[in-house]
């Protein structure tokens, strides 16, 4: 059956770092990438960093917090992808169709990044081994991307 | 110093796999996207699935055989994401210029896979941790994409 709210594009690719700044050797100043918004998520206990790429994004995050789950994440396994985000046209209908075909999320319902961004997490064990957020669209009001 | 080969879109996220039409469970039955290009690419020992996304597609990697790298990824970290594919507009310029930077290259020139595209791979060393392909640009030519 088709599902009217497929993801619309890959909104950003999330990796895990220590260090954001060393980080920018190879991202910025090697791949040639530029840098976006940069900004604290206190609640996840993070710092991410923005590379804009075509309609999509590299996304760094570096641990703030030693207990948060990035920092966790590169204890255990080491810098690398932690995980996609992927945008949809109407989240609310996507958490509504995923829950009735029985994918686990991390969450009962959406929440708000610091941006003000509606967002959810399938649980990795959903998805085979990849930790898959989704984004709710801003529509037509692109000025608010990303 | 700006880059003028710096990439012009993410061209797809490559998610190792052990069992491509298992994985099409969610991320064509539950997140509703569509199936594109599948084919084989015998010298890695893989066949491959690309399931578009807006200017991107997810690309589910299956082993096709028990010595190839992928089969070895799966076996030794589990299904996940493997690889980022990025779309640069010139690789000869991009390779030289990431040699003059010092960053190690997994082949020493770019390769062509099955469909013609050409492309290399940036060593996990140089990146923090994430195993990035480049691929060459077509060009206006979008009709040979991906």
């Amino acid at each position: 059956m088709p599902n009217p709210n497929r993801p619309l594009r890959i909104h950003h690719i999330a990796i895990a770092v220590p260090d954001a700044a060393a980080a920018l050797t190879f991202w910025r100043d090697a791949l040639g990438l530029e840098v976006g918004a940069v900004h604290d998520e206190p609640a996840q206990g993070v710092a991410v960093t923005f590379l804009p790429v075509g309609e999509g994004a590299i996304e760094l995050v570096e641990p703030t917090d030693a207990a948060s789950g990035i920092a966790r994440f590169v204890a255990s396994r080491g810098p690398g992808m932690h995980h996609v985000c992927l945008e949809v046209d109407d989240l609310d209908a996507a958490v509504v169709h995923l829950k009735g075909r029985g994918v686990r999320l991390i969450t009962e319902a959406p929440v708000s990044n610091s941006s003000g961004r509606r967002l959810i997490f399938v649980h990795p064990s959903a998805t085979g081994g990849v930790l898959v957020e989704l984004y709710d669209s801003l529509g037509a009001d692109a000025s608010k991307r990303p």
